[in-house]
């Protein structure tokens, strides 16, 4: 079968995501289903799927810039569970978030960290 | 020799940010001494000396929050140099930008992408 | 009777945001009603009165800029109602919230769109 | 000839941006053409081809949107430019950062009708 | 006894934020006592410390700041309670929100004054 | 003669911002001049004037915020001056600013360190 970017996109999504990032994607079908579609297509097949960054550097980066964002703690709370489901460890997340400190100030890091903690705790992980 | 903070902080100020983050603090001696102390002591002596991220690590989070929060090209200046003189290449530099593309739209990351475009030019890098 | 910058803002405010941008009024009666006062007299009487942008393409802006600040949650409930009672539809209220997208990244663009989800359920209307 | 994102792109790049737009694609030739494919294809290709808001409109929305974020003088420049190339007056590009005043404060539309006053008296326009 | 950075801070946090702040720093025990830790050394030890500004001063200046950065609700709770703390009048933390009108818009002074509401009800103040 | 909010915002304007401030208005004279009216009415004319804040204090509150969104350096510009005009230190300037890092992290700090360290420059200050 042909890949196409959707197909890609959704794989990358599944994989990163799973099913909080469907849950997104679903969540659009009756307001904008487009939305839904360049999420899957732009950020997920063009982006995620290219080179020279992996899966987990790919979440890092993710979580800094929404942390520095600020606003954004439900896209926060998928791509922290994203993180884990790729491999990178509970004290990992956090470090990424102590990082931002100098460059950011505590309440951005804070409302970070509260998020995660929650998921941590949902899903019985100890830092 | 006792460790300190300042010396430790001064320690990884010039290993990351070379010149560059030096001169930063020397520029601030004669209008607040205390803010370059700070940075030295808080920034690089208690944060980025901590384990479980690496430097290159550290690197490409300091320079996606930057990216992030606009305005901080003097600041990405330092680090998009720090980062290089980590060992973190040029390609993963600018492979880390793009990937802010879907959390931040393309302006911040064209703003981001020319201050590292000047940088590479200056040190002769090709991406 | 003499025409005030408070009465042109209460006239406009009513036809814009109903009920919703009167009780923003109220609610800040015993806290600080200046602050009422100000939305009313410059907001809505000074800016939302003036020529050369209809109401339509007033509140286009509006939610835009909400939208991009990020946090606004609150007002952009009140004013994506407001886009609808001056005749803005359901439809064109979603694409400019796609038209940001390169302009903003994803996460902002949903916020928005859920605020918008909940508001058409709650008029019941369709896209 | 079967139509592309990209070619789609690139011909709504030039209708709205004209050289302005051409140049920051051409600036990104050795530093990540990938980012000028990205903005093509899918800024332009996928967004702006799309029904439901005309040229002017997106535009406006557009210019509201990099004003809101602050730090985006240089994509203001064009996107005024692509405003008045695509049929706003300028009477109504300097309206529409007078409607973001309550929004955003004085300082960001201050920033952004400098922009446009520079690029104004580039084209010799009078507001 | 010798006197500690944390010392220092944990002492000016008390007299600060109260239970509130306390509370911040018990409830990242388990996820990240680090952050706590420089919470209490660096922002309380070493920043609130410092002469040339008293605490009244310090907390309008954090109130500010709060409020302009946005998404930073929490943290605000926090500080109002603190300005009220340290002698600062309900009237004159609601005067602060004002006048930042200019400089921020109204979404984030509305915000503001709705978390300054809920506490004042709670602590049975009135402006 | 009657005062009005034009007459009063003036007094203030030159009070406080002095020659930059009014520059500022006059710069604005052949794009918008209402823009430069409603600074001086509504900023100056209503925010300015109010009672429970003295000058000095409204002049810290306006730099706090200014630092905290960014990209305001010709704004802080004006106020940082505004604040030397109205009897503010310079060292409380720069301990203002100080005041911000645990809240917006230390690159905002340096952008209005540096707008400070250039006025105190131009105006012969020591700190």
């Amino acid at each position: 079968m042909k890949k196409t970017r959707f197909n890609d996109g959704m794989e990358q999504l599944k994989a990163i995501d799973g099913i909080g990032g469907e849950n997104v994607i679903k969540s659009l079908e009756d307001i904008s289903p487009d939305l839904g579609r360049f999420i899957v297509e732009f950020a997920f097949g063009d982006i995620y799927t290219r080179k020279s960054l992996n899966l987990p550097e790919r979440e890092l980066i993710t979580i800094t810039s929404l942390l520095t964002a600020g606003g954004c703690e439900a896209q926060l709370e998928v791509h922290i569970n994203g993180a884990l489901n790729v491999g990178v460890s509970a004290k990992k997340i956090i470090e990424t978030f102590l990082q931002c400190i100098p460059y950011t100030g505590f309440p951005r890091v804070l409302n970070a960290v509260f998020v995660a903690k929650k998921i941590f705790h949902e899903r019985s992980i100890t830092v």
